[in-house]
């Protein structure tokens, strides 16, 4: 079976790995010169709209997916149009729009933050006026991991959003008091049938995920609450594929943050800690082959490695039971280049292992001792 | 980390798809045109012999390996001047040779089949006199899987055992008695640390591998002496890498049967059911990042897939949580195409769920009941 996959980047990669052992092939889509995934499957190299490219890349593919949300519309359009796109262009156009995709959450019936379209500079004072401060005002499209943001403490903020809201539209978002975040992967197959993954909190530092634990502790009894919402908006997308929902806790509940339509990064952890992970998973969905358990093995940490990439040696020589994934690029500066899991059945074990990988290079020292005291105790 | 393997097959295949994730890329030196390894990793088309490819192949590897023993020892040893090859090149020529084997476990203290060389035809006379009937007469050299044998029970039979040693050197091994077939796979570093997987009892037919069980059951208590026979061949051959020593167990307690200087069939289960691979542990080895922990996760049945390759779908149609692993090979009679290993913590389950797989195109449905039936008990 072949699949395609628009962009070759670690998620890509993963893909492949997890698709090879089942006699699937990838094919990747990418402009980038050798991205991470073409070591491990055929690689187009063109621009996404690239109609020539597009016809070349989806030749002879039993189905096809995407490894992230931000495809050109206009591309994934022209694959669907001659080969099974899984999932389809609705959760892209869905998620590529964060005002689209607040409005369809709250359809759903889950909770957002208080938020408000910034369709131009103008509409920014009514919109604080609506939404209150302090708030984030937030590109409509195109952003990732912090990127296109400002936030607004106060009226001295308001010059540099307004500059933003003049140079595209924008949504201003409430800021969420929360205690935490979570998420929840779920995975969908064509035929309706959903399985979710254990509710998973995640670390952030710099805007970007630095650690996650898995299952999440779980005092309030949100869990079951996290994968209602995840499933009920994978079902109502008609979602085909792995899908992530990421949640603010409060002290009022749940509120969705954002969606994610594809694998993600605070599902790794799945590829060591659970019986299937969310690469196979995502695969077995986009080929038809029905899904697999997604019960955790055992509690597991997953530590992001960012901007450094140890080698695999210096890693496997403070634990040598850790799950090492490399992903085969260059460091740079809030790249993640790695990650590494740590899955042990004994928490105080656990908790330990993952304090003694904290001063490792591209590991964020401060969340990765944060996430074992959690690891620790939930 | 760049590593070369002499060999581009499905264990070659299953090296890379093991290396990745901790920053290896293999290379592969394989004559044949596009062997399945080399979808993943850069391959070197080449006889092995011959000296400019072998120069190429070489050129910035940090460590070299083989993924099958019959590698002419020219080619390991033109890869051994150039580059840090594990297993070394006396694993490769001890193992190459029936004899030369038969003699060196000998040495090791541990038992054999009785046996004698017959160098030629004249030979097999005395040869028969000495080891007894029935015996089987081998090659010594390039046997794999039942090929090269020829079974004399009756004075009829030597006709035909005369053809063969008259073609080559040979040598002559007496029946044994035996009551099963387990194997021990010993991974060994260069700092002279060894880690050895369980015990596992193997299921032919055919002269060829279809079954595996891991961790064996033990009624006799004769893990503990297999684990040590293995280890000691390893150190004695100082043997860096995986290395598998198959044995019999008899009422008088157990032989060994053959050397594997390298990762085995009889050790895929550990992909899925160990803490860390073969294939990791191997690469580990060969590229001097330590051992990883070698415990059982749960116990374990491997069903080979030969001559036939289902889909991937077929089978998890079966059973959604089996690993599947094939091969990306095209199905001949006899060829092994894939795998399938059911880890189950519960013995019952795990042997129903094995029953359920018996009727798979490509597995032999004799081993497969017989597997469940040992696994249900173990």
């Amino acid at each position: 079976m072949r699949i395609g996959v628009l962009g070759a980047g670690q998620l890509g990669r993963m893909l492949a790995l997890a698709g090879a052992p089942l006699g699937i092939s990838c094919r990747f889509l990418d402009p980038a010169d050798s991205p991470c995934a073409a070591a491990f499957g055929e690689h187009v190299r063109a621009e996404y709209e690239d109609a020539a490219a597009l016809a070349r890349f989806c030749d002879g593919l039993d189905a096809a997916t995407f490894e992230f949300e931000n495809v050109p519309a206009g591309a994934a359009g022209a694959v669907a149009d001659r080969v099974r796109l899984s999932p389809g262009v609705r959760s892209l156009e869905l998620t590529q729009d964060r005002l689209v995709e607040k409005a369809f959450v709250r359809e759903t019936g889950a909770e957002t933050a208080p938020f408000a379209a910034v369709d131009d500079a103008a509409a920014l004072e009514a919109a604080v006026e609506a939404v209150g401060l302090p708030a984030v005002l937030k590109t409509r499209r195109l952003g990732y991991d912090g990127k296109g943001q400002a936030v607004i403490r106060a009226a001295g903020d308001l010059e540099a959003a307004r500059v933003m809201a003049e140079r595209q539209p924008c949504i201003l978002e409430a800021f969420v008091a929360f205690e935490r975040e979570v998420s929840v992967v779920v995975v969908r197959s064509a035929d309706g049938a959903w399985a979710a993954y254990p509710m998973t909190e995640n670390l952030h530092a710099g805007g970007t995920l630095r650690a996650s634990i898995a299952p999440a502790g779980d005092r309030r009894g949100v869990a079951a609450e996290a994968t209602r919402i995840a499933s009920s908006i994978a079902e109502r997308l008609g979602h085909v594929g792995a899908l992530c929902v990421e949640l603010f806790e409060t002290a009022g509940g749940l509120i969705v943050n954002e969606i994610a339509p594809r694998v993600h990064n605070s599902g790794h952890w799945t590829i060591d800690g659970a019986r299937t992970s969310q690469f196979v998973n995502h695969l077995r969905a986009v080929g038809a082959m029905g899904l697999g358990p997604t019960d955790p093995a055992a509690p597991s940490v997953m530590l992001n490695l960012i901007g450094e990439a140890p080698r695999a040696g210096a890693i496997l020589s403070i634990d040598p039971d850790a799950r090492v994934h490399l992903y085969g690029k260059s460091a740079r500066p809030g790249r993640k280049v790695g990650h590494v899991t740590v899955v042990d059945a004994d928490r105080g074990s656990l908790a330990r292992r993952v304090r003694a990988l904290a001063g490792l290079a591209g590991v964020d020292r401060e969340s990765a001792l944060a996430a074992a005291d959690l690891a620790g105790v939930s």
